[in-house]
């Protein structure tokens, strides 16, 4: 009976409003690495899942919905991405789609967690599908944006940054601010397309994404089209939120046709991100327009988003 | 601290896959009637809030999102509903909704549960805001689906299905079936619209939606116009769908412009669904394209859909 | 069915071991006073029940036994206790068996919560049974300990010391110590007993009944004759400990028959404390003899005892 | 922070009153016999522990409270113990008590799930220490029950019966009858002692440990003797009953000084069942008197109880 009390469950924080817990079918995976905890198991329906720090990551009912917004409006966006650069994206998921444009020459990744990156190799292959394996990739355990910093003349054409929520004293509190953001633009080609988690889209706790767009917009000579989007993730119990930002190319002016045709040369084939959804995805529901005027700020390396859901 | 495990909740299942923890930050009200339970409280955040049988079914955070849903796309899609039914609708949220427009000389509530309405009209303002006290309002408190056969003379514009979900022994599974929705079209002007909330719109759980979408696809003489939508509610923790089902008039048709243009001289401010986001809201993610096809099955009084989430 | 796990909760930690999950069948009242928050509800099986800053005190079940611990043993245990202390004891309901011995004249009650007794005396009537109405009470609200100072010359029979366990910032940190000890010595009769509740008496968090036995046994001038006890509390899901201290009476050196004859002369029936139960009662397991040799500590002002459970 | 709520939990039902969520530190085995599911993990406090069934049966904080519960007093009873006799008892822990008397010179264990008892060899040493090794330990993989009427002419000096709750469809119903009791005295020794593990001894749910006691004593003749104790178990929230039947050796006629000279001269050394506190371990509180009469029936193979908390 789906209502029994009894089991394992595995309970998660979504701000002052709720506990959530999600039955544990069966645990398959613990660890712990130098940078967090981690937890793989299946979950009833979700199927096999990744906790880190007690915080749900991925399942593979949907992990297709989160990785495609990841990584495929950014490579579809631009005209012909050669070179690319995943900052995080441990599961290797987010490669693996950046891997499915046939353009792509090289593709790099860089993520701190080293061990963590290994058990996903040997226990997520449903994740990473042989991205690693992939001989135009290249996988680099480091501070993401101190790379980018030594790695400014790589000129990346798109830039996928899929980085843990900044939480209070976690890694990545500097990986959401305008520094970074500029510190992005300036390792990317002149037509270069940036795109990031941002946090919730739901109306309980837009405040993240709010002040990503905001401080997005904000560097409108460097990115003149700035574009917030969410996927559906059932997984995470709220629709998650995206940012995308371009040198050149706007991406409401790609038409259905126009993206589809660019999936099928390229040989991509998505699920979520298709040319019928296109424009659906990039609306906006109004809350989140007025939470990027009444919640949202620009974050900077002296005052950045603090996670608290 | 928002991860704080004391404190009291109120448990709702989702599915095998997760039991959600609502945190009670005061009971205001609790209570039992002929056909359910009841609890009012303070969510952190949410607000205000309405369980029945410990579902939740509404916060002040939100509400707007499902009531707009429920009522306005039908009612602006109509040119000139002036006699509107609402089927359930409890928290009078949704005949709040379809009263904002002027056009209205003539609304039916038929909400089985006479005590929760009383207990709605003292305790709900904020949701009903005085629609129990409109002239035009008729409040009638019997079995919806033989009210609308002894009242198919009515001939309605709109008829708003806002019914619980159709839980096994519960009042309203023979309230997601073709005969119930040709009783409807039966009650309806020759250029009605209806529309009916019809459960979960996420990935999890989509077969409801999926089969009611079938079901009114499958009755194309009687409803040529058949569109799915959702609305974002965070307070479910799952986005919620809708179909809307109209003898004549076609919801994409509609231009952004002339929705604005209806809701401006009707006296209609929405806050979800506006001319802008029209589009968007009725274009459906992939995945319940498939869910329609794979898991949609037409509904029988013989073989309803039984709730099971 | 009882695991189902929808449905009203409060929940209380047991240490890092644990989170319990009382089902609340129904909330009765909830309030806040200056010094705690509150609710009274309906537990299954438990019946009503008072929770204080999330944490159970009492339920209808069991209350009994709590309060005939608190109290009994040491009214039983003076030959003659006409002037009798509860510090603490909100509910009446310690007030009430003292008042069960006949020989009581004058019972003082200091409990520092007003708003909380005044609650306790409309909504708990099961609790207190009228002992605030009997003329030999005299009930006054303010610092049990600074009280005693002033009322030294009182010399009570007997002092009951039904105070909340140690939080960390909260009321009764210096209501476990040697010199809160001493106090309660200085203002007693040369035959005086005390008794107080010393916190848990389960193998999992002895700490504070262990320091409780140690602290008094460290004053054997003061008190020749200490012993612990506890008393099965099925609601608090664990046994609950006390400790009787003693200027000149051995608790172990009455017979069952002694006391069931006092019992009988004075007027007292009671349901646990009972004389062929004494022996038992005043029996610890091994567990707690070695928690006071290696856990228990002397508590003073200065290094107080920091409930963490 | 031992409120936190995030983090693995196992979920236990304790009546319709509580959920139970013990905190897993970390999940060391999962798996599932023929008969049962099984967990074994570190909980904060209680150390390594096993679930089965979602049920928690022992830790390594107080398993020796219930083990020698299960085990010592019958054992010391006896004046001679050789041949004894272990009914389930699947983590080698009650053998392992049995076998620190040195006058046993045959030790049965009787326990149907071989998976299960396979994998505490491997994964519980701390539970067994040894036990199935020792020369004198005849371990058979069958039901307890058809195994006592094939074997009734071992004449055991002491059974011990370990079984699981009675639960609905569980296979234990038939292991709390009168029926299997009889079973038990054929295939004792005329001077033979029986003790089972009965359920809570707690007031919440005392009624099958009060019928256990109530149908051994209507069972006079065959045992003159019977007597109920608890053992305070931290680890299942509650005290846990036991009972003991005898057919010629009163286990309350016993001194103190008997007992500690019986355990010196077999070598056994006791950490909960001691001499000192025998007295008071066969004491039980009042309520567990009354509940004898009130709620103890006489339990039959046609009539079994059924375990519902």
């Amino acid at each position: 009976m789906s209502s029994d009390a009894t089991g394992i469950f595995i309970n998660e924080t979504h701000t002052s409003a709720a506990i959530w817990q999600y039955r544990v079918g069966k645990m398959l995976l613990e660890g712990k690495t130098k940078f967090q905890t981690y937890q793989i198991c299946e979950i009833p329906r979700f199927g096999k899942s990744l906790f880190l720090d007690y915080n749900i990551q991925t399942s593979l009912l949907d992990e297709y919905i989160f990785h495609e917004c990841m990584s495929q409006p950014a490579m579809t966006l631009h005209p012909n991405p050669k070179k690319v650069l995943v900052c995080g994206g441990g599961e290797g998921a987010t490669l693996r789609e950046a891997l499915t444009h046939r353009t792509v020459e090289k593709a790099f990744m860089v993520d701190i967690d080293e061990e963590l990156v290994d058990m996903v190799k040997i226990h997520m292959p449903e994740w990473h599908r042989g991205a690693f394996e992939d001989p135009r990739t290249n996988l680099v355990h480091t501070d993401a944006r101190q790379w980018l910093i030594d790695h400014r003349d790589e000129k990346f054409d798109v830039i996928l940054s899929d980085l843990p929520n900044p939480h209070e004293d976690g890694p990545a509190q500097l990986l959401f601010t305008e520094e970074y953001f500029q510190i992005c633009a300036d390792a990317m080609s002149d037509d270069g397309v940036f795109a990031m988690q941002a946090g919730s889209a739901n109306e309980n706790y837009p405040a993240c994404m709010a002040s990503c767009i905001k401080t997005l917009e904000s560097m409108a000579e460097v990115f003149p089209f700035v574009a917030g989007y969410y996927g559906i993730v059932s997984t995470f119990f709220q629709p998650w939120g995206f940012v995308l930002a371009s040198k050149q190319h706007d991406p409401l002016a790609l038409s259905a046709s126009e993206i589809d045709a660019r999936h099928k040369v390229r040989g991509v084939s998505n699920r979520y991100c298709t040319g019928r959804f296109n424009q659906a995805l990039f609306t906006l529901p109004e809350y989140l327009l007025r939470a990027v005027e009444t919640e949202g700020r620009i974050l900077t390396d002296a005052d950045p988003f603090v996670w608290d859901a």
